[in-house]
């Protein structure tokens, strides 16, 4: 990471800041699970153990850190970022279904359909990606910006890119595959929600396009670096920290990031991205140093 | 029936427009699924087996016929009109699944889940889910309509509506139950999505509240009707026909109107919720012709 300058730091002002947005996503995703009649009180309780579980809430915060590097207050894209959540919340407790990858351990506890069972955690699921798009079309205004926000947010999780990135991925784990696939899985599973993200915050702040491409380029090489760290926390974490079960990917002959480069060209490559997304940054009018941090953060994570 | 009056109808012409709509509402269907590259072709497959599998297009069918009866050009309402129907077979094909109704038999060919695989069925299920704000926030005008269809949609597919009304169902099948249970859990599982529906086209048309209001009266009844026919279908109805494994309900020990009521008020009960629902459109400064008609179809239908 010696090729790119580094302004000098106050990451602990950084982190002080990601600490507070945090506890208000906590308190707003904590608020709109309060469901009034009609939500059988088991699905609820199931929604909200997967969706208030501990979490670093990553993509939230890059909703709302791009909204506030973009000039405008960041507590307007707090609907966005609930949205955002939600999201990744449906796609953690889907995918840990017996039917996909069958896993036990989440953020440190039970997986939802262990804790509660299959059919409730199919619809706990289904109901956080509908809530999602509720959030999102009630609580953002003006309209015009809601219906783009619906767009963004619609096609990041759909067939194209999350959920044909989680379909290849199942379909990897018993074929051949190639760095190129590799990459392309990625992109759509965990890439397109993480760019998502910060074209939410951009857009809820009026970005030019300038800015909107900017902050999609930061997206999209922070998505691959958090990927690929994920990979390697897999191989070398700590199970007590990360909060799954780890070593799955090597027994399932995952494809990842280690087996292509080996784990010390996977960290090289960590290091890049995270410089090429503060670089995505460097040239734009908005105040990005927060964003940056948190690059720098996902480079060294253990969790 | 008598308790309604209803004028000379030309009950062909009604059903040459549904049939002239039902082609365009599946041309559009099939066109938007046609996915450009990321989509997974299995994936893809499923997806379209599922929503373009011969279907009555029921709901869809209501979106375009309230806008019509608006006084609006119908085609207007071809996106809603395929959102709805995308939540319609998602709906269907997480039902389907081992771990909700576990069915094998759905609209005369195998589930999603017995044609391909569970995971493939589940990823389906959420693709189509997705794919239907996506619709929605893309190709509805102004974006002001947008947002507001996607809140009416997303609301209605919520945790309150749709899907705690299947959670709830699920559960009642092992437990105790009354009418009142019975009809709240309908309302929500097939009524709520029914009556969007309406407010969708009647949205669309921009209606004033007072014939917003109606319609949604006419659907609250209407999709009462169509449960009670649809639970008299699984005692009485022809397999072939139907399109799905029947005499379920009665070996699950579902809750059914007819086992609340038995099968003749159960009848008499259609007929009513038939004129109500005609009735509720008597009033209003729109032309519900059509719609009155589709509510008489409903109350005789054999599949």
């Amino acid at each position: 990471m010696s090729n790119v300058r580094i302004p000098s730091y106050d990451w602990q002002e950084t982190a002080a800041h990601l600490e507070e947005m945090r506890q208000r996503i906590d308190a707003e995703l904590d608020r709109r699970t309060n469901f009034p009649e009609g939500c059988p009180s088991r699905l609820r309780e199931a929604i909200r153990y997967s969706l208030l579980a501990p979490g670093k809430r990553f993509r939230p915060l890059l909703v709302l850190l791009s909204t506030e590097a973009c000039g405008k207050e960041w507590d307007r894209a707090l609907p966005a970022a609930c949205a955002v959540e939600m999201i990744h919340a449906y796609s953690l407790i889907h995918d840990d279904l017996p039917a996909m990858d069958n896993d036990d351990l989440r953020r440190g506890q039970p997986t939802c359909h262990r804790k509660f069972d299959e059919a409730t955690a199919i619809l706990a699921g289904d109901a956080l990606l509908t809530l999602a798009f509720e959030t999102l079309a009630k609580d953002i205004h003006p309209p015009r910006l809601a219906a783009e926000c619906c767009r963004l947010l619609a096609e990041a999780a759909g067939p194209c890119q999350l959920v044909g990135g989680q379909a290849d991925d199942i379909q990897a784990a018993t074929a051949e595959g190639s760095l190129e696939l590799l990459e392309s899985i990625h992109r759509r599973k965990t890439g397109a929600l993480i760019e998502a993200s910060l074209m939410l915050g951009g857009t809820l702040a009026e970005a030019t396009e300038e800015v909107l491409r900017g902050l999609r380029e930061y997206g999209r090489a922070l998505g691959l670096a958090f990927q690929i760290t994920d990979d390697l926390l897999d191989l070398e974490g700590d199970e007590k920290l990360v909060g799954k079960r780890l070593k799955k990917d090597d027994a399932q002959k995952k494809l990842t990031f280690p087996r292509f480069l080996g784990v010390e060209k996977s960290r090289e490559m960590v290091g890049q991205l995270v410089s090429q997304a503060a670089e995505a940054l460097a040239e734009l009018p908005i105040d990005g140093r927060h964003l940056v941090a948190l690059a720098f953060f996902v480079g060294t994570r253990k969790h």
